[in-house]
């Protein structure tokens, strides 16, 4: 159940093989590194989001980018201190789908799946946008054709799911410790200076800060706060992966959801120290990440490293997505809550649907924002707090019901953690209703609307098959088998050997339809087959079109009406060429006649393949 | 066969009911107005190829039309003389494909098939792009959007042709009708006339008009003769439809046919006259036909009707295709040298395979073209050249064997028509070669080899087949049928009752994976089956990875292989569920085991549906 509960870029730890040995498991400095890539990576997009609104109120605005990511890292901590609570609680891997599905009933448990399923299609789409935004900060030349290099890098990422990878948690670490490494560097060596050693990068791009505005609002404060709460996704993947760290693993997980928020902390608070410092000013076309490296390093290789550090890290982010949301669905269709081709494999041991589905609707969202990272954003988040504040509601009632020594001091912490979180997804959603955050507000309860609808019409379909309960027995009828036929040949022998092995009696069709030319070709068939002698009968079928499918439809309509004990079924037998092109040269008669007996009749379908070699 | 030697454009006439009286048959006169659609259609592009290749050479090369226009009159002259003689030689309609079947063997049958499918085709894209260019004459405002209204016109008519028409010659006469009768006295009047009553519709338009060319060469004038030919296009329709002349048919059919070529040489050197008489200069976007309403008749509502009449004209034109080009691909078809799905009539009674091929290169063809006729004439008209040439040869091997009264004229008289048009397929072929003639030149052998290569692969499939043999006779096999399962419910009763009706022994497999979970899934299904006691054995079949589709398929081919006498079915139960929309919660096991199954085994695959009501 463990990744239920994910949130989206973990590792499907359920697909690890079970005979792992503890020596491979994680300690907490690889843990830290291999399951903190989501989080690490929205930092490429967070601060980014509060700078441009806060841009709205021009460079006076842009001066409380520092309290604003002060207030985000005070959330960020009790977010932190609330999850070693659920490692400690939820040692088999807790998370939002797995705490309420325990203390807040099946209703809840489905607003945090679907909370899930959204956040894991919206971060495909916002890594990928931010990704390419890395790139196109280093090579503006390539800024016009940025929705193309979006959706190149999204059928990049589902090609290579559609084949099938053998993804690790540990495959991450070398990325992850590159890029934090590369931002402490950043940071280190950009609070020694007092000014920018270089403003190449974003020389002779549009400025976006405006120029009159000079009021900073509560709204504005707020709308900066919420956007800038995108940086705060990917701090529970640590708690939802707990069976995958060495033994003791709740300690070392805490240890490694501690670091990951010191860390992600020291990162946020150190970038905004120099957005502030640099007295930066967001241009269209160069994140601000891509500025502060210009600013801090130089316009030199080092610049380039870090764009360069950033675009993976941002798609081997979106990447993971691909590896959680079928998983996901796999386990919503095990539970009868999605179709259940959802949780069939592929021959490549992918759940092909469930990428498709990740690619189709990530496509969809790409081409609506244009490749642009701040329209996505807006989207985000909201799942995030939800699936935040389920979680810690339903560790307060966890703990209210156990009553262990301290109880209260942790269901008061949790309660503090799921008060924020849930003020936070409230903020979060009024401020941006009209940036696009309706979209989620409409589409969460549609997706859990969906699940129950399904889920009911599963439960409709098991009472109807007597799913549980013993079935009748099995007994023998009599079987008619009804073999279509148009001509002699050696296919017709292999059918009717085929069809009377099968029935207890055996009838062959020939449709004829009233033309001249037509009745004079059956006519001659049944010459024949009198001449042949076959041991079965021939039937002619009248037809009043040049059709096939309709009337021998209606012929097993008859019969079936005629003789209710008997068990019918219709033959069809096939050429199997013996050339792939070949195939274009069958006539699809066998096809319409399945098709046809399919739609209007009970009758089984035989379709036997006689192979030329 | 009356059909498949028919040129684009004609009524497939092998469709009328066989029933139709000899009152319902065509006059002179109306099968005038019905057969001619074509060919007077084509003088809505005729002219003004012409006239687009002169003014390469300026205001002087354009003083050449008329006699460039004389030219093309005496071959239509030359034309129409051969088949008159091709009317009285082949009155159960004959045509270029039925004259080369006769006399000239297969191979070149196929090259006259091949030139007449490639016309059709063609006839598609120029009657749409003509007729837009029609539309967007009269306005302008339109032009830009002439590709999209090209495709909306091809959408339409494809639509109207799948859905399927009663079509009938008859429906022709009152279009064809009006157009002619406005051409006519658009010439009669700007006879009256000494220069332009009206350049309104040019005005504000480029001029194409080559400033500074002064000579006029021998190449200039053939290719201008060789874009003109697209003018002749239709002119054997008549030849071809014989048959549906009133009696006695030959001698109306041969007054059709010199009534054709009088009322399209009229109206081609009546258009010429009137475009050396107004010195009219060709402008981008503006037909030159619509120029010379505009200067005959001015700028007034009777300019707007001869647009529309034109633009219906073509459009009908165009739909003459879909009537034609499925049937001749139906008795390619028939005749084996194409799939023989072509041959298929779905259930409204269309033949949709063809319809939709036609569609899909047309719109192709438009999309190449960007909705422009002139980049498309020159594909024009070759194939009609060879048609023509391989109709003419034929007749005189036709003459030449008959040797009947004054059999050598005749022979000239055909020997001359061939000479002409072979000489013009040359010309056109030549000199528009790099224009895109080049595509014919190599699409129509590539088509011929096509012919060729299904039918050879027909010949190896029915001689595999033994069609015509009398074969084996059938006998009665040990069967065995196989019955996946994965739980017990009444889907799996209804399968195994329909799987001992069916079998002499009967087999339930179920699928069993190395992972615990599965093991014990599969465990407790072992011991539900050992309780229930169906009478059927349950083999459990283990497979390394999850999919079933493979390991069935593997279980399948081992009994395969051990008891070679066996007939093996594999029965797969399928829920139909009550609501179309339910479907999708379908598991597609059953797809997944029959592909496998199909793939990798020669056993029967029987699918069973269990209606839930």
């Amino acid at each position: 159940m463990s990744v239920l509960t994910s949130k989206p870029g973990t590792t499907p730890l359920d697909e690890e093989p079970p005979d792992t040995g503890e020596k491979h498991r994680l300690t907490a400095v690889t843990g830290l590194a291999a399951l903190s890539l989501d989080a690490m990576a929205s930092v490429a997009y967070g601060p980014e989001a509060i700078v441009l609104v806060l841009a709205a109120a021009g460079g006076y605005g842009l001066g409380f980018t520092l309290p604003v990511t002060l207030a985000i890292a005070a959330l960020l901590a009790v977010l932190v201190a609330s999850y070693r609570q659920v490692i400690a609680a939820f040692p088999d891997g807790g998370g939002s789908y797995a705490v309420a599905k325990t203390h807040l009933g099946r209703r809840t448990s489905l607003v945090a799946a679907a909370s899930l399923v959204l956040d894991y299609v919206l971060n495909v789409a916002v890594a990928v946008t931010a990704g390419v935004a890395a790139l196109t900060s280093a090579f503006p030349e390539l800024y016009g054709d940025r929705l193309w290099l979006c959706l190149a890098v999204l059928v990049l990422i589902t090609g290579i799911n559609l084949r099938g990878i053998v993804d690790s948690a540990r495959a991450f670490i070398a990325p992850t410790a590159v890029f934090v490494l590369s931002m402490l560097t950043l940071i280190a060596v950009g609070l020694f200076r007092s000014s920018p050693v270089s403003t190449e990068a974003a020389r002779g791009h549009a400025s976006v800060v405006a120029d009159n505005a000079t009021t900073v609002g509560a709204l504005l404060l707020l709308k900066a706060f919420a956007s800038g709460c995108s940086a705060l996704t990917g701090v529970e993947a640590i708690a939802n992966a707990v069976p995958s760290f060495r033994a003791p693993r709740a300690k070392r997980a805490q240890h490694a959801e501690i670091a990951l928020g010191a860390v992600l902390g020291v990162m946020l608070i150190g970038l905004a120290v120099l957005i502030s410092r640099f007295h930066l000013q967001p241009v269209e076309g160069v994140t601000v990440l891509a500025q502060l490296a210009d600013a801090s390093l130089g316009h030199n290789w080092a610049f380039y490293v870090i764009q360069f550090a950033t675009m993976i890290l941002l798609a081997l982010s979106a990447n993971t997505s691909f590896g959680g949301l079928p998983v996901l669905l796999k386990l919503l269709a095990r539970d009868n809550f999605l179709p259940h081709v959802f949780a069939l494999k592929a021959d490549r041991q992918v759940h092909r649907h469930g990428v498709l589905t990740l690619a189709a609707i990530s496509a969809a969202l790409l081409v609506f924002s244009g490749g642009d990272t701040n329209t996505l954003v807006p989207l985000f988040a909201i799942g995030v707090f939800v699936g935040f504040t389920i979680a810690q509601t339903g560790m307060v009632l966890h703990w209210h019901r156990e009553r262990g020594p301290k109880w209260l001091g942790k269901a008061l912490l949790n309660g503090l953690g799921a008060v924020l979180t849930g003020v936070s997804a409230v903020v979060v959603t009024a401020t941006k209703f009209h940036d696009g955050a309706w979209l989620i507000v409409v589409a969460l309860p549609l997706l859990v609307a969906a699940f129950e609808t399904v889920h009911r019409a599963y439960a409709r379909i098991g009472e109807r098959l007597g799913l549980g309960r013993v079935p009748e027995c099995p007994h023998r009828d009599r079987s008619l088998v009804i073999v279509p036929v148009s001509s002699l040949s050696r296919l017709t022998s292999e059918a009717l050997t085929a069809a009377v092995s099968l029935g207890d009696e055996v009838r062959a069709v020939t449709v004829c339809h009233t033309d001249p030319e037509d009745r004079a070709q059956v006519e001659a068939l049944e010459r024949d087959w009198a001449l042949w002698g076959p041991g079965v009968d021939l039937v002619r079928v009248p037809a009043e079109r040049r059709t096939i499918g309709r009337p021998i439809a209606a012929y097993v309509r008859e019969i079936e009406a005629a003789r209710p004990g008997t068990r019918v079924t219709v033959l069809i037998p096939e050429v199997e060429p013996a050339r792939a092109w070949q195939r274009i040269l069958q006539n699809q008669r066998g096809a319409v006649v399945a098709h046809a007996v399919r739609r209007d009749t009970d009758a089984a379908i035989c379709r036997l393949r006689f192979r030329l070699s």
